[in-house]
C-alpha cells in the first residue's frame, strides 16, 4: 500500500495534477536538524530543466508542516507537502478513455471502477517520487557517515548520453536507461532474515518507483553465468573486507561491510510524440492517440536521486532495527 | 524479519541441521481442501537427487500440525513441519572460525555475535525454502485457475543445462543459472500503489531465496536499451490484451491481466570442493579452507519450484486484500 | 506509532501549537463520495463551545489534499488537514521546566530528550483528535448501514451532567465522566482471532485517546462479579440474536450480530486553573506551577465523537478484512 | 490476526483438541539463555489442578524447535511446542449444531462457513494461551530488572477466593474474578503515541484473552468520577516519582517511570454443568443444551500468569522498539 518500513516509515500520498504531493514520515529519531532547504538539494536534482525532461516547470518548494520545532524534529510524525503549481489538465479529459499504452490508465480503470485522478496519471505519476525524495533527503541525514550515491550510466543503450537523449528527441521518441548505486560506509549486519534480506528491502522500494523494471546486485546476472571458484568474493580480514565485491555487499541478505551496490534498469518514457495504437472503451474498438501533455524524452536522467532516496529509506530503516539509530539524537 | 505478507502471511523458521523446519501460515481462508500430500508434489521438485545436486538426501516428509480438519482450512493458523533427518555436522565446528566465502558465516557472526547455529548455515540454510514451497503450494491452490511456472532456462550460461553442470561438477566448481517464471490466468489489477507493486512484493519474495542476485519483469534490462515506441505494449482490446509483453504483465506496478513473467538470477552456490582462501576469525589472520559438507554443484536446477512458490505467496495475498479470494471458500 | 489498521488504514499528525494537524487514511475504497461538508458535522461535535469547554476557538475547517477527484475516493490516499488559528503559545515557554501534573510532559522529556514540541502538549495534545474524527467520518461511511453511537452518561459521577460541569468551574477543578458507545446494525463475523478480537482492536484505538483509563465491554466489570447462569447470554434464533447482551456483542472476540457496546471512563482534565505541586528539572527541586492556557473543565463533554470515530475506524477495517467492504464501491 | 508484536513479535497456533498448540517468536534478540526448564515455571502456574479448575490433565511439556543453540537464543525464530495429550473429543461432534452459550460456536459457524475445529473450542479455546505464556516466559527475561506480577483479588465478587470458587462449584455453576497486575522496574518512555499507547498495546493483547471482557489502568473507571485536584499525582522530583498512582504508571500513553500497574475483569466460564437453552441451527429451533466436557468453575483462577504474560510481551516490544534491548545480549 502507500507506507514503507517498520521503524522509519513512509507514506506518500498526492496526485500530478491534484492540489500536491507529499509523503508523511513517522518514525524519525528526535534531535535531527531538519529545515526545509535541507530537502531542496535533492528535490533540484529530481527537477526538470536538462534537455531531454519535461517542459512542466515546478517550483517543488517544500513545506515542512509537521513534526519539527525550533528547526529539530521532535520525534513526532514529519508532514512534508508540495503544491502543485504548473497543471495543465485540458488535455487529459479527452483521452481518458483512449489508455495510454505503457501507462497505468487501463490497470487504474479496472482496478478502481473509473473513479481514479487520471489526469497525467493521478496517484501514480512519477511526480510522487517528489515525496520520497524529500524522505530520502531525510533518511540520508540519519546514515551518515553512509553515504548513497547514484548516476546514469547509460541510456538508451549509451554511455554518451547527452547524445542519445538528443537522438530520442530528434526522432520524437523516448529512451530507458541504466542507474547504479552504491552506498559507502554502511556497517555490517543490516537485513533480517529471512524475508526482510537487505536484497528483498531495497528491491521493494525501488519496484514502486514508476518506470524501473529490472534490478541486480553486485554482479548480478553475470553471476548466473559465473563459476562459483570466480563468483566467491574472498575474504581478506576479520572486518570482512573482501578482495571483490560480486556480491555487492551483501551475503545472507545482509550487509558485510563492503560498498552496496545495485544497478536498476528504466523503461523508456511511454509517452511519446507520437500516434500509437490503443483501444476506445467506451466502444472496444481500435482507436489512434496522439499523447499530448509535457513529457521527458529520457525519464532516467531524474532518477539517481531516486533511487538513492529508495536505497536510503531501506537503510535508514534497517538501521532503526538494529538498534544503530537512536531514538534520540545528540548533535 | 521472518514473516512476509498482509492477509495471506507466512512466517518461515528452523535451521538446516537443528530438529527441522517449517512455515506458519496465517490469514489462508476456510474451506481449502489441504493433506500432507498436496505438499510432496512441490517438495519434491526442490528435492535433491539429480546429477549436480547434494548428497544429503532428506525425505521431506511434511507434517500439517494445525488449521486443518478433516481435511479442510479452518481459517486457523496451519503449522506445516519437517523434521530433519539426514543430519551430519561434524565438519562445522572445526570451520566455525574461518567463514566459507560467499556465504552467510562472516554476517551472521557479527549480526548475533557468535550465537547463531552455525551449522550448515543455521537458519540460512538453502534447506529453509522448504518452508518456502509448502506455503507455495497452498498459495498455488488459492489462487486457481491461475498458475504459476518456472524453469531453468540456462546454467553457467548454457542452455545445454545437464551438460554444463557435469561440467562443473567434474571441474570441482559450481555454476549458476537463470530461472524463467510465468504466471497465466492472473486477473487485471493486482498490485497497491505505491509501495505494494507487483513488482515490488514478487521481487521482496524472491530476493528472500538466498542466492538470488538479480529479478527482471517482462523485457526487464533489455528496455533500458529500447525506445518507447518500440517498448510500449499496443493495447488491443478493452482487456487490455497487448500485441507484446515488454511489461510483463505489469503496468504501473499492477497487473494487466497479460501473463506475468520475470527472470531471476541464480549465483553459483558459493561450496565448492576446493581449497579456498579465507581469515581465522580467531588470529585475524589469512587462512585456507576446504569446505567439507555436502552441496550443490548447481543449486539452481532446485530453484525453479521455489521462485513460483514465492510468486505464489505474493498473489495470493494481492489476491485476498483485493477481495478476490473469499475468507471461506465454497468448493 | 502513528498509524493504525491493516487494510483501512490512518496515520495521524500535527501539534496543537503548530501549523495544523491532520490524518492521512490509506486503504479507503475508491467511489466513495466525500466532501469537506461531510466532515464538519463530526468536527462539530467535537468543537468546544459549551459551558465547561476550553475558551480556545479553532473553526476546524478541513481540507481534502488528496485521494478526492470529482466528488468521490480514488482509491488514493486521503490526506485532511485543518489548520491551526487561535494558538497562543505565550505562556508555554516559562513553564517548560515545570512539567504539569497529570500531562505527557515529564515522559516527553524523558523520551524525545527534550526535542518535543512542549506547547500545549505538542503532539500529545487532545487536538489531534480532530484527525481522528476526520477519519471516523470517512469510517462511519464506509460501514453503513451500522451505524455508531456514544454519549456522555454521567460526569464526575454524576448523570446531572450539566450541574457536575457548572460545579466543577466554580470550584476551578475539572472532572471526569463515562461515555457508553453503541454500534447497531454490524454484521456478525468480524475480528480476527487470536490477536486481533473486536475488543482488542477497539480497544487499541480508544485508548490511543488522550485521557481514556478504562474500557469494559458489554457487562464488563460486572461480569467480574456474575456467576455463568447469569452471565451466558442465551441464544434465541439461528441468527445468534440473545435474550440478553451481557458480551457486548462480540463472542470469542467476534461480533455476534447484537449491538456492539463499551463503555469507556475518562479522567478529569489534568490542566485545572489551580496552583499546584511539580519539580523543577533544572535543578530538581519542588516548584509552584499555575497552569495557565485554556483549558476544558470535562474533556469527557468533547469526548462521545471521539470514541465513536475509534470504533468506526476499526470496524471499517474489520470490514474490508473481512471482505465486506468491496475495493470499489458502486454506489 | 494471530501475530502481535512489531520486533519482538509473537504467532499463536493450534487447537484445544487438534495435535497441540504453541507458538513462533520472532525478533528475540540473540545469547538469551533459553531451555525448556524455563518455560515450565509459568506453564505449571497457569496449569490446572486447584479445586475449581477443570479436570483435563494436561502436561503441558514444552519443546524448543528452533531458535535455541547450545542452550542461547541464535536471533533466529523460536518455535515452541505443546502437544495435546489427554484430549477427549466424543461429546463434541453431537453437539456440534447447538451452539454453546456464551462460547464463540456461533460466530465461529458464521465467520468459517462450518469449518472451523469445534472441538472444545478449537482455536478459540482457552488452551491456546499456554503459547502465550510460553511467550511471556521468554518476554519476562527481556526485560529484566523489570518484573510483572499479576494475582487473582476476587472471584465471584469476594475476596475470600477458595470459599467463593467452592460454592459455585457446589451450585453447579461458574463465576468470574478480577486480576490485579503490576509491572515494577520499568524504565520510563515505554509507548509510541499516537496510537501504540502502553495503554493501547496492554489492552491489545489482554483483550485477546478469551474472557477478558474489562480493563482499567491505575484508578481507571474510578479516575471518571474524580476530580482533578484529586487525580492529578504529584510529581516528586525529576525521575519522575509521583506521590499517587492514579495513572497507573502511564502518562500521555508513556510509561512514567512508576510502577506500571492494572486490572482486569474476568467473565465467569461460559461451559457450566447444567441445562441450558439454545438453538439448534439445522432446524433453528429452540434446543436444551447439557455442556458436558470438562471445564473450570473459575477460568480466573489460572489467569493471572497469563495476564502477566499478555504485558510482558507488549513491554518487551516496546522495549525493542526503543532501543533498550540490544539485538545481541552479552550476558
Amino acid at each position: 500500500m502507500n507506507s514503507f518500513g517498520r521503524i522509519f516509515r513512509v507514506s506518500l500520498f498526492g496526485e500530478s495534477h491534484g492540489r500536491g504531493i507529499g509523503v508523511l514520515i513517522d518514525g524519525c529519531p528526535a534531535g535531527l536538524s531538519l529545515a526545509e532547504e535541507d530537502l531542496v538539494r535533492d528535490l533540484d536534482r529530481r527537477r526538470s530543466g536538462a534537455p531531454g525532461t519535461t517542459p512542466r516547470r515546478e517550483p517543488d518548494t517544500p513545506q515542512i508542516r509537521s513534526g519539527v520545532f525550533q528547526g529539530r524534529t521532535t520525534g513526532a510524525p514529519i508532514l512534508l507537502l508540495i503544491d502543485n503549481r504548473d497543471v495543465d489538465s485540458k488535455d487529459y479529459d479527452a483521452k481518458r478513455w483512449t489508455p495510454r499504452p505503457g501507462h497505468a490508465d487501463l490497470v487504474a480503470w479496472k482496478k478502481y471502477g473509473g473513479f481514479h485522478d487520471h489526469r497525467g496519471s493521478g496517484h501514480f505519476s512519477g511526480r510522487l517520487t517528489a515525496g520520497l525524495v524529500m524522505a530520502g533527503a531525510v533518511a540520508r541525514k540519519l546514515i551518515r557517515p553512509a553515504t548513497v550515491t547514484a548516476a546514469l550510466e547509460e541510456a538508451g543503450g549509451f554511455p554518451q548520453i547527452e547524445e542519445a537523449v538528443q537522438d530520442a528527441v530528434d526522432k520524437k521518441d523516448s529512451i530507458g536507461g541504466m542507474v547504479r548505486c552504491r552506498v559507502s560506509g554502511l556497517p555490517a549486519g543490516l537485513g533480517e532474515p529471512f524475508f526482510d534480506s537487505a536484497e528483498s528491502l531495497i528491491s521493494h522500494a525501488v519496484f514502486a518507483i514508476p518506470a524501473i523494471k529490472g534490478i541486480e546486485f553486485g554482479s548480478g546476472f553475470r553471476l548466473a553465468r559465473m563459476r562459483g571458484s570466480e563468483a566467491n568474493d574472498v575474504i581478506l580480514d576479520a572486518e570482512g573486507t573482501t578482495a571483490t565485491n560480486h556480491a555487492g555487499g551483501i551475503h545472507g541478505g545482509i550487509t558485510n561491510g563492503n560498498d552496496l551496490e545495485f544497478r536498476v534498469a528504466v523503461k523508456p518514457t511511454s509517452s511519446i510524440p507520437r500516434t500509437q495504437r490503443t483501444v476506445d472503451l467506451r466502444t472496444g474498438e481500435t482507436a489512434m492517440l496522439q499523447v499530448e501533455g509535457r513529457h521527458d524524452a529520457c525519464i532516467a536522467l531524474r532518477m539517481p536521486v531516486v533511487v538513492e532516496a529508495a536505497a536510503a529509506l531501506v537503510l535508514a530503516d534497517l538501521m532503526r532495527i538494529a538498534g544503530r539509530i537512536p531514538p534520540v539524537l545528540a548533535e
